[in-house]
């Protein structure tokens, strides 16, 4: 049948790529936890909204190159950065916790 | 300062891996669209409940093996997810308005 065996390789490539995008995403946050391991160390705020504004304007651009709606690009670094942020609060109360013990 | 030099290579490293993630989200939106329209054409639904469940289950494998919270990744792609059966159905009612055209 025609029709299933055209969408299995498609699904067979979508999950090749979401492979890719959990692995990518897993370094992404090793990155993150060393920026929130440094904020709660040198007491910085966990956000920082000129960087966050940086980010956007960077990732829309890169969006419109490969043709991903920049719409779509922009929530989904919302997405991460929500997390972000929330890892950094959970570092910073962890820190803040073992200067008082 | 090492504090700033520490969180601009970190940054750096971000600013890498958010560009691969969005040239590997263009590519996964290309596929997901070609299913999209192939579900027009051979009218079957947007969603697929038993493909989502296998892709929940594998991810979170993945996820743990790279060392990504689970339950992250699990958001994550149901995040992706709401996008694409937004896009299907869009396919969907687009492919339906050209045929009574």
């Amino acid at each position: 049948m025609f029709v299933r065996k055209e969408l299995q390789r498609l699904r067979d490539s979508i999950d090749n790529l979401d492979a890719a995008l959990v692995h990518l995403l897993a370094e992404r946050f090793k990155c993150t936890q060393e920026v929130g391991r440094l904020k709660a160390e040198y007491q910085l705020p966990p956000a920082d909204p000129a960087r966050e504004a940086a980010q956007i304007r960077r990732l829309r651009a890169l969006a419109e190159e490969s043709k991903l709606d920049p719409v779509f690009a922009e929530r989904f670094l919302n997405f991460i950065i929500a997390e972000v942020v929330r890892h950094h609060e959970l570092i910073a109360s962890n820190h803040a916790a073992a200067k008082r013990d």
